[in-house]
């Protein structure tokens, strides 16, 4: 097991999507553009969602043009369907990632479709992706909990991660969309679903409705995950989850990792300054990690 | 190892102290009362150092006196010396508990003497109790990092606790004063000094400066540590500690119990009632399980 942790940042895609109001298309592209200059590997971008969905979105085009691409940096981005795709494409996306949700009554009431609807939206891109060398990340959304079914059985995460396996996505992301999961549970669904997708190519994804994104987040790097979705400040939440509130915060799951002697490249100076910034910008409360950094709250 | 976990509620006394105003005594009193409705096992109730030194704790003949005492709930106080052992035994505390720190600057700056001389003067505490069959806690504070001279070894916590432990304390608390602590280094601490004190008599109390409190007592509870600190709502931070953010919030840790199959006695919801009700009254933040289960922010 290597001792470095590579965070996707998602903040820019999944923290702002759940913004109340319209942010502006520069705030976006400065955003981006200040966290690909911390160290961060990859930063999910946007999103090629139909912009009647999520208007928040609906600049995905301008905003992942105006984006510095940086040396070394990845720029992924979430598209739904094929359409979304060839937008994506059309301003040069060169990775993209693709969802579902191992809860069937999330699915329903999400994307409006089974999950075995899902997987058939999913597949034409995957492939179509792959012929073109494009990299897909494949995301599982409510794996420790949905709000709408309550329990998600871990069968059904392992079914929906080895579909998107079989597809052909690079890494898949497991994600507790709602934030109820403690470590015991977080940790036995990795190690359920790594045995028989490699531990390697699988990344956690928590939200900290309860508090426990870091404890979960802790649980599953001693499964041997190595990968983790965080997000400036916590941005974020689930425009579909009631009360699902932000993302773990990327400058308090870079703080532990460094504690933990794991290496994740990141400036956390830096990053604590990027997320003061756009807290301030959205009027949201700094991250943990940053208030004590920058003595600020 | 038991599959319970008592938590020992230090809201009252370590979450008030660090309030910046005067609270009125009726409001300490009602909120031990409620927290002690909710099935909490132990709550330290308050604290009997010098009124000049800590003006927020001069009341607290007072509050330890107006208490409902319930069948089956211990309220322990904070004492620092002979002078405050007689006080809170006159007004009937059963339980005590002294402190000290594993970092030399922080004894110095907070109590105003070496570690050495805060053995001698916890020593005859913790003599006089015994005599008087009164249960001892013992604190040691900064195991994980100091704000005045930042590492503390690990050797000088071993040594600290080893001296409250002879000195004939039940039980000692291990505390991550300014919460710099992550999971590993968290659970080393504990590893080692569980080699000459058993894990069954250690507690460890966490700060949240940095988020990490709970991914701590995670790594911790799988070490073996059965009692954890906490404070409901997060109460608290540290007078001396510049940067020092509240505990942990005691709903957290029970939410993360619960889940862990770790039965702690609380009702959680009810707690997240007292904690919604103490931030009210404080101008505080909810704790982020309280905001979540009551829908509240």
């Amino acid at each position: 097991m290597t001792d470095r942790v590579s965070i996707v940042e998602v903040g820019p895609r999944d923290g702002l999507q759940n913004e109340p109001y319209t942010i502006p298309t520069e705030v976006k592209v400065e955003l981006i553009d200040r966290l690909s200059a911390t160290g961060l590997p990859v930063i999910e971008a946007t999103s090629f969602v139909s912009a009647p969905a999520i208007p928040q979105l609906a600049d995905a085009e301008d905003v992942y043009s105006r984006i510095e691409r940086r040396a070394g940096v990845r720029y992924p981005v979430l598209v739904p369907n094929l359409k979304g795709y060839e937008r994506a494409r059309a301003v040069g996306a060169e990775e993209i990632a693709v969802f579902t949700a191992a809860s069937e009554a999330f699915n329903q009431k999400n994307i409006n479709c089974s999950i075995a609807e899902s997987m058939e939206r999913f597949k034409p891109v995957v492939e179509r992706a792959r012929a073109d060398g494009v990299r897909v990340r494949g995301y599982v959304s409510t794996v420790l909990g949905c709000p709408y079914q309550g329990e998600v059985p871990v069968s059904e995460v392992v079914r929906v991660a080895e579909a998107l396996d079989q597809a052909g996505c690079a890494e898949i992301s497991l994600g507790d969309t709602i934030g109820v999961g403690t470590p015991a549970k977080a940790r036995a669904v990795i190690e359920t679903v790594a045995k028989s997708i490699p531990v390697e190519r699988l990344a956690v994804h928590f939200h900290d409705t309860y508090g426990q994104a870091l404890a979960n987040i802790h649980a599953c790097i001693e499964a041997g995950i190595r990968t983790v979705d965080s997000s400036v400040a916590g941005l974020g939440g689930c425009p579909y989850a009631r009360g699902a509130t932000g993302n773990v915060a990327t400058e308090d799951v870079v703080y532990m990792l460094q504690g933990l002697g794991l290496d994740c490249g990141v400036d956390l100076k830096a990053l604590a300054q990027v997320g003061d910034w756009i807290a301030g910008e959205l009027g949201r409360p700094r991250s943990r990690t940053g208030q004590a950094i920058l003595k600020r709250n």
